[in-house]
């Protein structure tokens, strides 16, 4: 259920509205927008009686959601969230670019790898210092030294830091080095793990699982949300279908149909996506023009020595190219290409 | 096989060749290009010794081709090759744009919605005078009727036409009034259809199937080819999957694959890849943007009442909007929506 | 529109019912019962007026279909309908098995397995004259010599011949032969050749495409009643997924769907619902216990050198093995598999 | 890399291979079987050079494993792994069913269905206190109250327990009360908690993940025994798929492929598989009949009241029904359904 209130209500009215609603049992998240105040009910197994709400003064209307997402939908909140990390902004015009290494392999490769894509416009540095691999027998991550290495990253190169939670044991010294959580497609629906990540105080980036519906996505994100963090970017990074030209099918699809059904931003992460690197440069072109809020790309120094994900990792001039043209795309389309961040 | 001919080999050179390879019971596919012309060889269930035609006078060199596509694949020809079809030029820098409504209705629709496009910028005018539908008791189409209203669209507005034969009794009317013959989906690997349309003297436009690897659908061009008719475009239209937020998914990337393993123009349906309105603009965009070689989209003047498909055609407006927007694009790509066709 | 007639209505009562329909100008499929005789209603694409029907003498009730579906919809016929094929009774306690080889190669090889398969149980032999083949460079089938071949087998062994029919072109000859005609996978929304198999006048049996719905089968195969062939036999041969273990899945539920909605008989194909040799058995076994109508089994005398679909053909002691299974399997579920025919 | 020891190789000669094996920094993991002992070796990322290994007295051979997974595979250990279950044997010729609602609800309902489904010739009782859910608004189980219900439907009925652990930090619990631990579909990935159960003392029950191929399947399997823990079951549950007449495609051929690669038992869950009540049966026959190791199916005393999952259980007579079937058909197949378990 929704509450939205008048475009001139009163904080007062907003608070005995929010009073009103945990009176009845339910859980009130006042969401303030800049035309108005809406405020999003949770914890109703059953229906609820509306008129005791909709006849507060203040209240422009009750509104059912119908829609299994509440707290994520555009009914909820017209316009649409921007999340800042480090400087960079998801949801706006801004168009920012994730890039890095699959995997921190070493410092040497990190600091290498995050001066080159700084270099070339990339926002944000990614690399994961702790891996979901298929194989108990395959390289796992450097674990805390990667962190270590990360923090170093950021601030030798200013470059805010996107980097994956595995478990709920190790997100919390996730979230200390973190600018932005990563919650990879096999752990989107994690529940725990979302939970705990909706309670981390840093923006979440939640990937779309390799089988999920767009709802199960918005439902995840719900989960984020229900906790208190409002700050969340959804990732589109392909789908597992019949098709075997590339790793999985990227669904491009599913930003318009997530810009329609959300407020949350969504990026694209052609890497994963197509899982060959001479298909990421022409899909990332594609998601910008389909008009998502950022890319995610791997780029490695030297992609066919890469411990992870290789094949599908740009090298650091592939990386310079696609940037180039995605500059030169992004302005066409009323989208800009952040400025790189200056040095701390 | 593939025999490549030096690049100063005279054309009694490769005359001997042909002669050669077709005295071994095979069939020689002569295939002149700007830097060299080769000869493809099909025909062969086992292994063929290459030693007598390498020999040859005028031979560079014989390549096996392990791909199972031989005429259709870029080793046979490197150059990429274009397909005029009433002026519009797919496989080039141009980017025609096929428009119309799923099916040819009335002479009074067509021609509205024809003149329509062609003013909003279509250089082709798409329409089904027969349907292929799921139901034995939904609209077939009008049939030869349409065919006419069709001859009438082109007279009338200048516009080449695009529609479908969906068998081989129909194909030859088809044809006849075809600038483009248009092979559905469901008949990708409805081979002696194919066969026939390899036949028909008139450009094919082939679609992929609903589950069709890029493979299959290159094997079925190869049916078209291995007939004689090079004038082939392919068309990514979305494939089946189990997200239900659009009717297929529509898979870009795709055109990269085809574009490296073929010499063959592709084209993409974002109509018919999303089956929603509202996703079609942005799908046309990704589509420009990944570098395909040209768009069919249905547009109708009432999609509201379409006989067909209404909920994935465009309205006219909605159709001028996408096409402003493709023509920004366009230019920051280095490609070209191509002229109006003057009138006739 | 379905017009069920009360248990005692005449003949006359029935035909006055038929001519009223007529005059509507719809068609009426008057389809009689053990029970009760049902009329179906094709032709309406507007709503209709039932109530000058269900007024005639003899009128039960007047139902409105709201599956797309309708003469292949158990509403309009409860009782299933059994389809006879050269003695092999499918939608009944039987249990007939169609065996053979993919290809027709000669006449040795498929004497020998008709031979072979009669021995182990088979009541129905299987073998392509025409073959849709992915590559046109692949062997296409012997065409009339096989279907020459087919005859022979026939006169041989006594075992009804079940072959495809590819095209509109070589329908009629394969009709004349064989007892049943095949319609596969990528045939199954090849509408013209549809309606052709709706008047053949043998009874057809058609494949489940391979990434068709359950609906779309059923609509398919109302295009064959629609023409007034009511012996119509589906068959689910595995569809397409990302599994890479078998070359497709089968999906064993679509049986029970399928006989929960429509009257007609249902086989399945383990062999390509599956692609290997070693997951035929075992399958077989899981469609005879999940209750499906029958199998189609692809049987080698020497599958490692079949000219086609070798991998997933079992050799003859193989198939003698999965027989004596199903033999055993069958008796439990109070199913029978079927005496050899007798000898002509 | 796989070491084979000789049928008569003596206890040191095996702990001398050991220690030569993890002197060269690997892991040896011991599989004593009734024909030889065999000995695993994991952790090496590179080659390894085998010849000082061989040398060794009592070593028969020295396998290089290809297949990415090890100590799951049937060349690790060629006799199926039994895994005992308060007295249910999976990977044998018994035939367990675990039973029970998808969630415990109340003592009474979970009690009463217990003695329901233990009287039909269960042998284990499903039922979960820790729930998995989409939406963060659904039930999500009774948590530590579920887990003493299901403490008390043991000591009441003696049917060993399956329940599932959603997270690190309950697995303990979990395993606590539980006979067997179950892993989700949603969590087959979560590398954390797999490493986690493979240490828990309890065997473990793992279900594929909606899109997972049979090899990831193993390969998280792999987590568990690369921990210590051999007891293991795997789950086929259905995978997801563009069907829509069931809620995923049950996918019986992958029961067969993981018998022939793996020494794991593998057992059905026909109602997750379908998602669809009137489906259950028949595929529970079906799964039968191919040759699994046993079944799950949820039951509830008032499936259209059930607090989730609702749509695919049985009804205690519909449970009944199928278990009636299974045993006749389970003799046919030299199977047996195992005799309920005596009271405690």
């Amino acid at each position: 259920m929704l509450v939205v209130m008048q475009s001139g209500a009163s904080a007062a009215q907003v608070e005995t509205v929010r009073q009103r609603i945990e009176a009845m049992g339910l859980k009130a998240h006042v969401m303030p927008g800049a035309e108005r105040t809406a405020i999003g009910v949770t914890g109703n197994t059953g229906p609820i009686d509306p008129t005791s709400i909709a006849n507060l003064s203040g209240v422009k209307e009750v509104v059912r959601v119908t829609k299994p997402f509440k707290l994520v939908s555009r009914e909820m909140r017209a316009e649409s969230t921007v999340v800042e990390v480090a400087g960079a902004r998801f949801g706006a015009a801004e168009f920012p670019v994730i890039a890095g290494p699959c995997a921190v392999e070493s410092e040497a490769q990190a600091l290498g790898i995050a001066h080159a894509v700084r270099a070339a416009g990339a926002q944000l540095f990614r690399g994961g210092a702790f891996k979901p691999r298929t194989s108990p027998y395959s390289f796992q991550g450097l674990g805390r030294e990667g962190l270590a290495i990360l923090k170093r990253v950021r601030a030798e190169t200013g470059l805010g830091i996107v980097t994956e939670a595995l478990d709920t044991e190790t997100l919390e010294q996730v979230a200390e080095v973190a600018d932005m959580v990563q919650i990879g497609a096999r752990n989107m629906q994690n529940f725990s793990l979302l939970r705990r990540a909706g309670r981390c105080g840093k923006p979440v980036l939640l990937k779309r699982g390799m089988s999920a519906t767009v709802e199960e996505l918005l439902m995840s994100a719900e989960y984020l949300l229900a906790e208190g963090n409002r700050q969340v970017v959804l990732c589109e990074r392909g789908v597992r279908t019949f098709a075997d030209h590339s790793r999985n099918t990227l669904d491009l699809s599913a930003v318009v149909v997530v810009q329609e059904l959300s407020h949350l931003p969504i990026v694209v992460d052609p890497s994963h996506g197509t899982g060959r690197r001479d298909q990421v440069g022409p899909l990332a072109r594609a998601a910008l023009a389909v008009g998502c809020n950022g890319l995610m790309i791997e780029v490695h120094h030297d992609p066919d020595r890469a411990l992870s994900d290789g094949a599908q990792s740009l090298g650091l001039q592939g990386f310079e190219g696609v940037m180039a043209e995605l500059r030169a795309l992004a302005s066409t389309l009323g989208r800009q290409l952040q400025p790189v961040p200056s040095f701390p």
